[in-house]
């Protein structure tokens, strides 16, 4: 399935303004907007809280417990990119530390999102670069077998292009296709309208129950009240 | 098992009073004084750090991926109550976030646990709304399958009636059955007081072997030192 | 494997100024100085964010579900302990809570190590008595069985001997034989001012590729760039 | 949530018949005929493939790492029976082998349900004594506290009363109320015509689109075809 | 990611005799044969033990609890595929059971091999009908919500295009991609002379050591022994 | 913890006949006649049905993903062995399969115990050659990082030191220290007797409870019949 040891140069990046549009919603709302797909599985954790961040992604094939691609990864990474590791195995081994978050934040990554594990955190913590991850682990890596850069991955049962959009927050990372970036602002902005008004009958003790009209679909559906 | 799409809008709930007592204790001290049972299964997690939480439980259950039966329970919840939701089968789905969220407070709700995943985890901390839940998913659910709403629910291994007390802190979720709420009281009291005594025995440099009389059963068990 | 119902109470540590200097490299540059070995499973995690501890193994075996060992191994902590508790099988009961850190503090233990659960995480933080562990239950233990103390224990997966040294920090514990401690320190050393020499040409700007010369490994690997 | 120490003697047991009845649908049929509840989660297997068991259930508590109250149990049992046992905690420990089921077997118990471990496999597949079962393990367990016996108990995240009907089989396990037993043996048996009927056309060649009348409701819901 | 609410009628399949070729080979053969990628997670299993199966993808994607698609599916299906169904959320249910393969089974369809769960075991290892899965669960589901078929899906963790060819035996399932299947034939073919001779040359006691000239290179990267 | 990249040629071997006759009694009886210690965690499981196996261990140390240490070890067993292997990370790749079965028979090995993967599963059912593994994965591994052979190992939770006796069965694997097999012998020896005397009795009707005289340590313990 994958093409091994190729680093593809030139990628089609998602418009920035786009993918800083997509942050600003989250990712709850986003992967609702996009018609619930996208999201990669929720083990995927932040190692620490922090604001939402959103970019544009530079895939990485690695194979387990070797971190050589991240490192051909860095120098493809421009301002407003995501890097999204995928490993070829399941391994919680730490492929990703302070030294290589330096590197990454020079090159004006904002983020990493790695289907493996991390350490280093609390280094990570301190220089403000985020990371989502399976696993915390102190175990690090070689840099002995040839992975892939910029091919399309599967990263925590999601599939991710170079250059389609991430959405990362506390909720979970959703990853939205390069071509359908602009429309999911779109649907999202929508959304966000709507949930804002909702959020205000809410708060005045509106029930969903009248403010969704869902008493009628309830009683159809056989639901029946018991006194 | 579990009747299927039935609402039961009186129960009997236990004392607001004894609920409070009971969450002043904590999980761990309640747990014991019930004779070491009635805990939920320590999966379920608190999504951000707060006090202790105290009430009496309205029950849902809930269909994986479906939400409906939290909206028919928001109408259902006084004061002090403490919502319960049990997932027919293993879901993770973010079945929960900031809009029910905010329906449930204005209702007065204290907490939710639930046997399934929650999302907006960033609001419910802003808003001050506690959740203990088994995964963080941006994943969202629709509403299209019936469960019911204060029935006897499975909830994380542990059975909760409507009505019975729920405590639920950083060390976990515990529920005291409405009939022994007020033995339960009595119980954790004397633990409590007990437990001061020995804090401050311990705190001095005494130890637990001389302050429980333990030398002697560890020899009569066939405890051997040595040198 | 294990010698059940034995107390050695004569133990060879570990000198505690080693033991201090290798807590300060953290748990990461130990394990690669040590040549990529002597972690402990990544499933033990902090139970709050704190500073890094390191100590001499005081090494307990636990029976599921019992924690009466912990009580005998308290009279055997000197001050710069941590204690290291295994389980003869797994279980995630709450063996260790606040009555027992304070006693084990008042000894001058510096953390536990539990390859078990944990409770009263609230008590233990603003009592700043750290401990790594498996899980979090409030469900307590009983005092029946006999384990051992001071013997060598399997904890998460790695040989701990009593008198080793521990560090532990955010991203995991690592276990350092006595007798390779100060080669530790030294190996632990060099690697750390190389890093820091990293750090700084990675912040600049240079790449991986470059300081590490990769360019032409990976080339020799058969590495593709495609423009 | 659980009465310890006590042991009810007269349990009221669902008909014979009507378990036998139910054992002949299988587990998927009669998990369906009951609305889609009563499933044991799905984490339980059958330690050897054999044929579907059915039978009323006398219900045991047990602490982990002991199985004192099977002992117990043991005398309770009628010709017809099912243990089915619930554990307190987590644990994986061999609480039932070929010793207790030679006790078992001998009192006309067809069958063990167990939340927990069993070994001696196969001892136990060649007398012919089924166990569904969440692990298999030859560590053994002690008799050192008190469970109950013939209280409802919590097993695989169902709630199983002493004398409701156990189904087991390759596919699970089910537990039907006593007081719904008869009535599911209708449901079942409707929905057992019914699949004949289907089957017969499937294996002809019809599809379950026209069968079901699928065509319309898929159009209905937006499904679009591409050629 | 996903599109959802799509049909594929038309995709380009993979020859069927190059399909049959690498079934032959086997998963592992195959595997190795690709570079060692294009496998499925090892937690898919098969329902029971029989012979290998290769075939042409047909795909689906599932919403969880959901098998709606699968009959969508049924019509599309032509001899030789295998059916290859993705769930957009981890769900063990029982989404596949006889009266599906029964249909499955006349359209032509050789296995099929599901990210979720699958009944009626017994019934169909009587019938033949292989399924690699990741749980068996008596657990039915609905239809009523719309997901996809014949367009790429992630399975287990391995991107699926309609046409690829699947090969799934004991050892796992792998996916070829129709562009290089043929090519993968000849890799594998050559791989296999070679493992017979190997195979001769280790069963009359020659050493791996020497057949694979391994000592030099054990010795340059420092092996040593001490006798 | 682990000398990596060494190779101990000679080792002190439990006795043979020994071996024999503990392999004799099967995993539960030797765990419990130990005092109930030295079992392997039970998530490793046997790859088919088959006989007990006991032999003396070479074990042998493998980083994740690589097997060259498995060739490094083939050449030091000798016909009685049991190798096994422990990974320095979690790791479910195929570390073994048909062709190094194939040389380890030839060797005269009894079987493989492997805290890792393992794939080719019908041709080594076929063959023969025992494995006890934690998971079965066609992904094969590389040979190109150093472990050790015959170092004490730490496998699936158990410390193993080359020389010990291992016996493996389809209730999991035990580790006899070589000091202690002798007296294991005579321990379990005394247990199986007992055992063949309570067989009969139960078989006979005669209740546990009355046998091992519990009646009266349950009414001690407090436990209350209710008629």
């Amino acid at each position: 399935m994958y093409e091994i040891g190729v680093v593809y140069r030139k990628i089609q990046r998602a418009e920035g303004l786009v993918a800083d549009k997509l942050g600003g919603f989250g990712s709850a709302t986003v992967h609702e907007a996009m018609g619930r797909v996208g999201l990669l599985k929720p083990y995927l954790r932040p190692i620490y809280a922090g604001p939402p961040v959103a970019g544009t992604a530079v895939t990485v094939l690695l194979q387990p417990g070797d971190n050589w691609m991240l490192h051909v990864a860095a120098e493809l990474i421009r301002p407003g990119d995501v890097v999204v590791a995928a490993v070829t195995a399941e391994s919680t081994d730490g492929f990703f530390g302070e030294l290589l978050a330096t590197s990454f934040k020079a090159r004006g990554a904002r983020a990493l999102v790695i289907d493996g594990g991390c350490r280093d955190v609390k280094a990570l913590g301190a220089m403000g670069f985020p990371v989502w991850t399976r696993a915390i682990s102190a175990r690090g890596t070689v840099k002995a077998t040839l992975g892939s850069v910029n091919i399309p991955v599967v990263c925590a049962g999601a599939l991710v292009h170079p250059g389609d959009v991430i959405v990362a927050d506390d909720d979970g990372v959703v990853c939205v296709p390069r071509a359908t970036a602009a429309r999911t602002v779109e649907a999202a902005s929508k959304r966000e309208v709507n949930e804002a008004h909702k959020r205000a009958q809410l708060a005045a003790g509106v029930l969903g129950l009248d403010m969704y009209k869902m008493r009628e679909p309830l009683a159809a559906a056989g639901l029946r009240y018991i006194d």
